[in-house]
């Protein structure tokens, strides 16, 4: 097992997405499948799979294909989907609340121990066994407990005093829905979801579509 | 100006982020802009700049810079953001009632005229002004009005029949909330948010920055 070897991002990136397919696979008593099989499933290249795959030793035996659930497993493994990581959630609205109650049902390795907000109207509401609690407490909050990610969905003005916050805490992760680029050092990692620039493109798609046609 | 120009889909998907950056230099009475302090603000070469926006024409003077007000209109043009196109939201659960309320809230050439369920305990249920109609009406729906644009926010199991939908009647571009890649013609364009897959990457990151500590 290749444990030390530096994966690219890039690859990182296209994991979730053979986990996916591996999980339904198996979920369909399919064991094993050829390169070729799973290129035509996935639409990449059966060339793009065996050299992802092959980051982390080589898999795939000639003539028999990949065996489904040894992958699935190591790609779990890769990912480190069991390890949980403790997350807090900033911002409890309406994409806020939806991102809770997602994160609870999907158990990915990921350990919600808080919900906060600033709105008096939110605060002490309770939502999937949690209390809203006032952001005020915050800095008390990080300084008392592990927080190793968090969701950023608030409004883009209120963003400063909190980015502040997560680099003196020693935050490693940020899942950002705030449509707001975060000033972070490059030692904490960002995921964005921006719904306001992908409606934006979709909308703009859709109107080239339309005046094409 | 260039109408006919076509414009490559990686310009396109920066466009939105000019869009907002502009946008917050006007709201602070900033009305005149240096390539190169826009590259600083926004940490993109002053290059990529002036030939992203070369694209729509030169906006910027040698020695004056951008006129924030102008390029925000052309930008908003190319976007053609006030051109409404007509919206569905397929499946109200969680996010499927975060997404309507934000689109509503967003008012950014989006004008959602259905929502739809097949969970009885949700059809009927009023939200945002709509009242949730069961999904089974959804051809009949789909053959009285024209919907350009569909947001899905169902499990994948039951994707295909809604897709199959989609295709027959004409809907031109796809929101897709729903962990699973679609099967449409290139003539349909499908911009997917993975919270699933995000959220396995964050995870790794987080995971990569611990160990490595």
């Amino acid at each position: 097992m290749k444990n030390n070897k530096v994966i690219s991002l890039a690859v990182i990136r296209r994991l979730p997405r053979y986990y996916r397919y591996l999980k339904d696979l198996l979920e369909k008593d399919i064991n094993r499948i050829s390169s070729s099989d799973l290129s035509a499933l996935m639409n990449i290249t059966a060339s793009q799979i065996r050299q992802d795959l092959s980051n982390f030793g080589s898999f795939g035996q000639q003539g028999y294909g990949y065996n489904v659930e040894y992958l699935l497993n190591e790609i779990k493994r890769i990912l480190n989907i069991d390890n949980s990581n403790n997350l807090i959630i900033i911002g409890i609205g309406n994409i806020g609340s939806a991102i809770t109650k997602y994160i609870n049902n999907q158990k990915n390795g990921m350990k919600i121990i808080g919900l906060f907000d600033k709105n008096k109207d939110v605060i002490g509401k309770g939502l999937e066994g949690f209390f809203v609690q006032d952001v005020e407490t915050l800095p008390l909050f990080l300084k008392k407990n592990k927080v190793d990610m968090v969701a950023l969905t608030i409004p883009s003005k209120n963003i400063k005093e909190i980015t502040r916050l997560i680099v003196e805490h020693d935050v490693k992760g940020v899942w950002n829905f705030s449509s707001h680029d975060l000033d972070l050092p490059p030692n904490i990692v960002v995921e964005n979801v921006n719904l306001s620039d992908d409606l934006m493109i979709l909308n703009f798609r859709v109107n080239q579509i339309i005046n094409k046609v």
